[in-house]
């Protein structure tokens, strides 16, 4: 409701009554009205949305365009033809990224880098990873439209393997490990090999990285995978950061038993101990405050017959947050009360931690421009975490970073049902363009504030 | 503790020590002092125990003696050959049944049934079904020995295939049903090839049927297979019946989400779903007076990754209580509380029975025969449930049963390590030598008591 509102007041009409409105010069540091905005072109947008999504194409409506697939080379050739016709220099590092570069007028700054992927999972819908894409595209094309020049270089990413463990953003952060390459994904290749494909070079994958502060700042427009900003009529995303998530195996050690012969209190039943922890992890990441959440995703017991009292239960326990603190936090809570559990049933927990993921704050100024943006443009923004992994989390060891998230339809990602309104997908590519523009025009003078 | 005081006290020295005390003719009938009781031969019983447990020993301890194997054909011939030395004529039925038979005193009395089974689980114990089937050899010879006869005839069965269905003692109550002919066992044949192998014949299954009425009893000694008597130190168990088992699949349906997308307050968590499931299915079962155990033993939770909210979760419910109207009131009670749970979490629950078994209770009057044996012997008896099944259960749709359980050490059963005290093995075999003489010198005036 509210924002289909916004979206109307900020220059656009309804899906499928688009005008192609032509893009309006303003200037942005003067803070330009409404109607005057300087803004991207949503005809040619949604166009090229739609020409992409023609890349790998599936039955079901969605797409097969994995990373180093036929279909993922097709459809970069034609991004780097796009990015030439708006004046960028584009080539294929070692990573197999696709690298578009413009000159600034101003000497000795580092570059603003933008960018997303356009690689899909397998099955995967039309707007994880080309929604951020396109916009950055569009951006690069209404500047040159305008014949506007930015004081800092502009670099756009298009990175390698997102889906498959974000290959491309991870080399240029030096995160890459060796083994790595001779990883097969679902393209058929190894991602050694797939790197040769894309035109870059698995042997000299080490090089791509770039030092810190060789650049000024990264910004990434993706959809947000969830149905929060869907729920609750938010225009824009202001992405706080890539929460960080550790993974445990969590083992309920109880006593295997026969159902029949063993009365009710005289068991040490892992699968009641199971479904006490499971209950309080929920409670737990539910009732503290913040937006930490916590998840048992898989669960085996043994032996597994009707007729038996479970001896052991295998679970997994996940928990995100935003600070490292916070999941560490939250762990020790659920560990504390699992102790209580096990005093009070008689079976006893062991936990592995198999999976540590960092988190990845954005920057804080960077929020409040993104912020600021989506004001100046009458749509309604939230600050949120990114609780899905991306791109900007590898760049945020290299630089501050900033995400833009616009609205997922019903929250479904990764199917072909995956949605996002043009009109949403429009709104967070002028987002993009403001808060490139904002950030070129203000620089950052520290490389990045402490972390929250 | 207490068991071993009552143990000595009924004439036997400790496990290890003893001297084979001769049998002490005594007339039941008159309440012979202890000491002076009529008692079965410890020594031998003992010796017989370990001469069965070399039929399909195996290197774990315990025994691969399924059904049809060569291992139980062997067995059953050494325990036939046993029968006819203490003045039986043995003979197998269609069924497979080795049946021994001897005449009473009186005519027009309907036999007097007992017995058990020798065939084991795959990797079994050396006590399950051969305590039992020991025991009756044991009162078979002890009546020989002292030249006593019943009034009733005394028919002893070892019945067929129970581990792997109660074929033989179903057959006798007319319940096999002709597909379970083609079901393959362990032993590598179908129970059809089976029965033929042990001598009895497939193709006239249906005529070993008994009459209800033509049996004026059944009795069963057996191992607890549960911990109870174990742990409280119980000589004997005065078994009340055999528990009716219902057993469900339980779906409970919730909505599959990206774990890091979906805040804690917007998800209908199967898993959470079920884990409040099982932690009120244990509460009802735990906290409703009387003996009924509710056990989920098998789950499986949809799609089942570390990083996936589950959208749906099958697990399996079981209820068994003596009575099916204890069963089904706690499935109600289960059941109004998941819909509860529905209501809170956001999740709904389906439930699709797949299997029952009716409850079998012994005869009121034997229950109290087994009680004054134990009592008269200095032995400790205690009522209880059968949670297992058991022949006795298919030999209640035909006349009044009553089953005697003696200990198993720490619950254990259908594994190696199963063990039942030799000293608890001779306890059962004199109760139940004394509850067949009860039995035979009162008789039944009815056929059965309504049941409780």
């Amino acid at each position: 409701m509210k924002r289909r509102d916004f979206a109307r007041v900020s220059g656009l009409a309804m899906a499928g009554a688009w005008t192609g409105a032509t893009p309006v010069l303003g200037d942005h540091r003067s803070g330009p009205g409404r109607g005057q905005a300087f803004v991207v072109d949503a005809t040619r947008l949604g166009e090229r949305m739609r020409e992409l999504a023609t890349f790998g194409a599936n039955a079901a409506g969605g797409i097969d365009r994995v990373a180093f697939s036929d279909a993922n080379i097709e459809a970069r050739d034609w991004v780097a033809g796009l990015l030439q016709a708006a004046g960028f220099e584009t080539h294929t590092d070692f990573a197999g990224n696709l690298i578009a570069q413009k000159p600034g007028t101003e000497l000795g700054l580092a570059p603003i880098m933008f960018g997303s992927h356009i690689d899909s999972v397998p099955g995967g819908g039309n707007f994880d990873g080309q929604v951020g894409s396109m916009g950055a595209v569009e951006v690069a094309a209404t500047l040159a439209d305008a014949g506007r020049q930015t004081r800092h270089p502009m670099e756009i990413a298009f990175f390698t393997n997102e889906e498959g463990g974000k290959t491309g953003s991870r080399a240029l952060a030096g995160q890459v490990e060796r083994f790595e390459l001779d990883i097969e994904t679902a393209s058929g290749f190894t991602i050694g090999e797939g790197l040769d494909r894309l035109g870059g070079n698995a042997a000299r994958l080490a090089d791509v990285r770039r030092d810190e502060g060789s650049l000024t700042a990264f910004l990434e427009l993706h959809v947000e995978q969830g149905a929060v900003m869907d729920q609750d009529g938010i225009d824009i995303g202001v992405v706080e950061g890539i929460v960080g998530i550790m993974r445990w195996n969590v083992t309920v050690h109880g006593m295997t038993n026969h159902a029949g012969t063993t009365p009710m209190d005289r068991r040490a039943d892992a699968m009641v101990g199971a479904a006490r922890f499971i209950t309080s992890a929920y409670r737990i990441a539910h009732d503290t405050p913040g937006r930490q959440v916590a998840t048992v995703g898989r669960l085996e017991a043994e032996p597994g017959a009707p007729n038996v009292i479970p001896g052991h239960v295998r679970m997994t326990l996940e928990i995100r947050d935003l600070t490292m603190e916070g999941v560490a936090d939250i762990y020790a809570a659920i560990e504390e009360r699992s102790a209580e559990i096990a005093r009070q049933t008689g079976v006893t927990f062991s936990f592995e931690r198999f999976y540590t993921s960092g988190a990845a704050p954005t920057d804080l100024r960077i929020r409040d421009m993104v912020e600021r943006a989506a004001n100046d443009l009458g749509l309604s923004p939230a600050r949120m975490p990114s609780g899905a992994g991306h791109d900007a989390q590898s760049m945020a060891l290299l630089c501050p970073v900033g995400m833009i998230f616009v609205p997922s339809v019903n929250g479904v990602s990764h199917a072909p049902e995956e949605h996002t309104e043009l009109e949403d997908i429009v709104n967070g590519s002028n987002v993009l363009l403001r808060t490139l523009l904002a950030l070129d025009a203000a620089g950052l003078v520290t490389k990045q504030l402490p972390r929250p």
